[in-house]
């Protein structure tokens, strides 16, 4: 490559990645399931603060805690919401920088983001506050945007 | 940038992505072991759904399941199984969309990315079933996969 | 496209990649990042053989170990710890990724890896070693690490 080529590089990647259809919505949405995430997380430690129960010694000595053997139910259930996002979250986000890179369809990837963000939102909520059918339901439509994606990669890379 | 190219670029992108050796390959694994891991998921709740237990009061009353403290055995080896998997797959994944973008021969990519798919499914089977050695086994050839890909992609960066 | 455009692309996408300012670092990092994930899992086989437990049958026949119906609280810790790196590591590596792809800006792109992968790797010794005040503030520094990237992500692309 000329010098004058590698020169204009720098500049250009970026714009040129910004201007794939569907990598802003993306990128909003990875950092609205990332904080997401992290904030189902933080409601662990503020229900392990509340009941003022610790799992490692360290703790119960440095927040005046009980040391338990084993989670308190309600522990349990923010840790079962927690894992759920992990067992989720990450597949789909890779699964969408494959999709808005591989180039598929804007309005579709405009779609699943929106409606999968939107979902795991009210999922994250429906399972702390124990509200059925909400949790399963929008873990279904969750998956249906999953699985959207998925169709949407393979089209494009087998055409 | 001029008009012109910017008019340029929408097409161009997805096409300059989908000439990446091996990003063709890699999306499709990247389907097949996301569908996987939520196959795995989907398996611990047909196991809690034939013990008919839960974990979560809304779910007892609802599916007319034992309302459990602990988990069955049966269900923990299904949630360790999914666990190794998001120890595991997610990191990878990762890694091979670096190597890919950042040009590793395709060769090895071809063959990462393919003996660590076949891997990890047969894994699974196996840790469901208690097989051994199938599932140490499949584990230490998918944990080869992914040191091949940390060396190639540290050949890119560091040269 | 034209043919000699076609037969150009192979060779210029990865170059055009690795000249993303900030990319050499972010895989240096992924590569770090998940090498070490993957080592606190191998700490928690090893604190496994040590004890002599086993949670699995067939493990517990195989390598004469006693089977347990629940982890000893050695391994509960070292767990732990391991799933907090699974809450955490991936989300900073997909953001990473994003955030190297929309072209934030090189310097804070650098501290947010550094920082980022530093804190982490004291976060695990310190958390397997019970040492705080070390492990708190290791979690608060790579979590500032994270939102930063957030931030980065944001003004990128909503400008």
């Amino acid at each position: 490559m000329a010098p004058a080529m590698n020169d204009f590089l720098p500049q250009m990647t970026s714009d040129l990645v910004l201007a794939f259809p569907g990598f802003r919505l993306y990128a909003l949405c990875a950092v609205i399931l990332v904080i997401k995430m992290f904030g189902v997380g933080l409601y662990t430690v503020r229900t392990r603060s509340r009941l003022k129960v610790a799992l490692n010694p360290e703790d119960a000595a440095r927040f005046n805690a009980q040391l338990a053997a084993t989670e308190h139910p309600d522990v349990e259930r923010v840790l079962r919401a927690h894992r759920n996002d992990l067992e989720n979250i990450p597949g789909f986000l890779i699964l969408g920088l494959i999709a808005v890179l591989a180039g598929a369809p804007v309005l579709g990837l405009q779609i699943c983001f929106i409606v999968y963000t939107a979902a795991r939102v009210v999922y994250s909520v429906a399972y702390v506050k124990a509200m059925q059918p909400w949790r399963s339901m929008t873990f279904g439509i969750a998956t249906l945007c999953m699985f959207a994606l998925c169709v949407m990669i393979l089209i494009r890379i087998l055409s």
